[in-house]
């Protein structure tokens, strides 16, 4: 498939472009905001990425469709994730007037583009590529243990919660290490590392028997040219919608170590609230190492040998304060590898890399 | 759907008929034994269940397709649950000609025969029925807790390994609890108990973000008109390959008690040896409990409540030994529910739920 190098992209984010929301969509515009030239979501229109975000520079948020095709776009991105993954109907027209134009559709839904009678039809007849990159391969197998046999050192990010930076903590990390001559591999489980990377398997879209064998295909892909492989996690533990993508991927990774993400200001699960109340508490962050341990032990034990802190939403002394606080209470390096510098995390990826050998 | 009650089955278990791998076909022999006329398998054609699998009666093992349709049956049941779910290419003739002459088709594979392009046109020509039980139903949600409010007491076994008796012990102990007289429910996740019951859905074979909420919705039918529902088991926590489907449906059924399920004299997991050799060591039954409890505790504290002990392959004072050991271990109400007298765990169910209120 081909990479986000390649395009110039417009971004749906209709009603929903905010920090928390729109996860595919703010994803995209941190890893290659140069290739984005619209946001479309009415509600904010006449306002920048940088406005809603804090960062994404000078991006604009467009009211109407017409107005990011005319600044060049060669692929229309749906770039929020809802619950459930529908399509929402009012942005057929949106697809289909994209499609007549000749641009690609990109998508991480769960209901795929390319499946939907009309539009799926339509970009057939135009020869329209669409990327469902939920999509599954069709030959996925059972997990039978190869991934614990690679050479390289594999380190999953594991999370108090859905959204709290497991894709965005391996990208940095990956930097870190490219640059100081590792050979690492990021590797993406979900539809937003795909869209970065160009491939991929969204873990969460595989039918259940086969999370553990996508998750050690993956692997020994990363594994092939690479000396660390850095996986993306998925979901949580503890959070009762998406556990078991997460105890999948744990278990058919077979990881060396992994790197637990948080929120520095998160209480509760967020997406879980049956009636709009909060239910599921997240447990102090050595009760989560814990946890983690625990899970992957029986199979094979791991380590967390670091904590990617999630302080986006804190003034910069309040982000250190939690840092600090992080790292005494569980006695890990910690930092916030967007915010801050990433090399606690890179170092103990190393130092844990060479140990093991 | 139909169910088994009303139907006469010919089962394909070829190669595989034996006490641990056919485990579809077993479970209906355990349960409507009177409907299945013959067992496909042209290694042990000759035998009868009975000398198989040490139950069944006069069950006639078959060598060859023509004498169990010669014998009454209304449908070819495939009775192996095969590594990945493929269908074996030589059994395409057998179902053809099944299909030819009428016959239905009951499959729990993960490859639906009703979407094979040969078998499915020549069912729909026929107007001939193929049941795929594994099919997921098109529109599951993502789990949201509703199973949490469910007045019901909800129990769900859980297990040390696959294939130790999660179903066989609910089926047994739903007939207890309704010989006592009380409404009563089992909930099939797996293609056999779909088969059994007529209803249900395979958790396995859903896309791996609504594991938790197929599981919910299973509970909420489940307790519409009962006050006790059991639920079905899958796969185990520490099964390297399924136990992302383990985890999401202890989260989405939220159940109020747990059954452990174990065979006495299993070490390993048994269906995942790379290289041929064992690599998870089952641990001690109190680890087990305390792995299930700390899994089920952030989302909604539940207790094991009671040992479901599989002692198939012990003679019988041995099957005692292991019975009385689990329980001084355990400190909890051990049987083996398909030999002994499931009363210790219908006790248990029913205090607890007595206590819950």
């Amino acid at each position: 498939m081909t990479t986000a190098a390649q395009h110039r992209f417009l971004i749906i984010a209709d009603g929903q472009f905010d920090p928390l929301t729109s996860k595919t969509a703010n994803s995209c515009i941190r890893y290659f905001p140069e290739r984005i030239v619209a946001v479309l979501d009415r509600s904010q229109a006449g306002k920048t990425a940088q406005d809603v975000l804090g960062f994404g520079g000078a991006i604009p948020v467009v009211g109407r469709l017409e107005d990011g095709l005319t600044r060049g776009a060669t692929v229309v991105l749906i770039g929020i994730a809802p619950m459930g993954g529908q399509l929402p109907s009012e942005w057929r027209d949106w697809l289909r007037t994209a499609i007549e134009r000749g641009l690609e559709i990109w998508s991480g839904l769960h209901t795929f583009i390319g499946d939907d009678p009309e539009l799926g039809a339509l970009a057939r007849a135009r020869n329209v590529s669409i990327l469902d990159a939920r999509r599954p391969p069709p030959d996925l197998p059972i997990a039978d243990g190869r991934a614990a046999n690679v050479s390289a050192f594999v380190v999953l990010t594991v999370g108090s919660d859905c959204n709290v930076g497991k894709m965005t903590a391996q990208l940095e990390l990956r930097s870190r290490l490219v640059q100081r001559g590792h050979r690492t591999r990021f590797v993406a489980t979900g539809q937003t590392g795909i869209f970065i990377e160009g491939w991929g398997i969204a873990v969460d879209a595989v039918v259940a028997d086969f999370i553990a064998g996508a998750a050690e295909r993956l692997v020994l892909e990363g594994a092939r040219d690479a000396d660390i492989v850095l996986v993306e996690g998925q979901g949580s533990l503890i959070h009762p919608g998406y556990s078991g993508v997460t105890l999948g991927l744990l278990h058919g990774t077979v990881p060396d170590a992994m790197l637990l993400c948080h929120q520095a200001t998160r209480e509760f699960i967020a997406d879980y609230r049956p009636g709009g109340a909060p239910w599921v508490r997240i447990p102090p962050l050595t009760e989560l190492v814990d946890i983690y341990e625990r899970a992957a032990a029986p199979v094979r034990p791991a380590r967390v040998i670091g904590i990617c802190l999630n302080t986006f939403d804190l003034d910069e002394a309040a982000a250190r304060d939690a840092v600090e606080h992080a790292r005494e209470a569980t006695g890990l390096p910690v930092t916030d590898p967007v915010r801050f510098d990433p090399a606690p995390l890179a170092d103990a990826i190393v130092d844990a890399a060479v140990a093991a050998r």
